[in-house]
């Protein structure tokens, strides 16, 4: 699949969830065969999998982007989720995110110290939600290998901010 | 992986969310990459490619057993979703879970009539969700193919449900 094409399968619907929001609407990538195949190729193919132990990925549309590289990898996936919906023993972050602010989760055993893990989202805006991730990977011992988005919204942000860290990023599309 | 180091891998946690229920945890499942692909491999292998033309993924752990079997199959994904995260025209169903009720929701472009669906969710309990899910594919025009669990709470007669309308039904564990 070709990159124009690709970025034209992505919706754009102004006003969601509301006004002054343009929002990208990645279903209309995730229903399409070779679109599917072309993120899990392209995102992949700038991967090393033996610097990789596992793949963690942002509930929710994360977890699509985080099994299609788990799989490519051949990785384990850990997931981090919204509060409350992990048993057991949790590190969480609160963050702030482009509509409202949220608490990201995750099982203590999830990640053991040392282990190289590569975190996977569907988009990036300020990168909140990637900050918070990364701050639990790291207070777990966990070492950051770098991130991966479909979607850089890059006037917000997010992205500047992990590389001020330090942080690796990939991504496939970027937006003003 | 032998089948019974793959339930091995469950958790169980007694009173949670609340008191009474054995919750069945799939995250040490999912950190595992052999788990990970006998998950991927167990399901496909009962599936015929060429009889499915697209995955329904039931957020949001099912957005990681369909990833996996959208890839595997080569099929697109189409995300049913917790109300109010689509944008566009959209169908809804309302549903009664183990622990509450809510919608799930679909865009109304997602299915074409005729269109052969594949289900994919975790976990089935009373089978609610599952259900609702049916009804709005069904609502578009869309053909059930089957529906893919990794775990079956059997007693709770969700799979009996699906049986009694007909849909098969595909999962690797079983508990009372």
């Amino acid at each position: 699949m070709q990159d124009n094409v690709f970025k034209s399968l992505v919706g754009l619907w102004p006003g969601f969830p509301r006004n002054g929001v343009l929002f990208k609407d990645i279903n209309p990538v995730l229903r399409n065969k070779e679109a599917l195949n072309y993120i899990t190729e392209r995102l992949g193919e700038q991967l090393v999998p033996n610097q990789i132990d596992m793949v963690a990925a942002i509930e929710s549309r994360g977890f699509i982007i985080g099994s299609l590289l788990a799989m490519k990898l051949n990785k384990g996936l850990i997931l981090m989720r919204k509060a409350g919906k992990l048993p057991g023993p949790t590190v969480s972050e609160p963050y702030n995110i482009e509509y409202g602010s949220a608490v990201l989760e995750v099982q203590i055993d999830a990640i053991k110290a040392g282990q190289r893990i590569l975190l996977a989202d569907d988009l990036i805006a300020t990168g909140g939600t990637a900050i918070a991730a990364a701050n639990i990977i790291q207070r777990l011992g966990g070492v950051i290998v770098g991130f991966v988005f479909v979607i850089d919204i890059k006037n917000l942000g997010g992205t500047a901010e992990l590389a001020k860290r330090g942080f690796k990023v990939n991504s496939l599309l970027e937006y003003d």
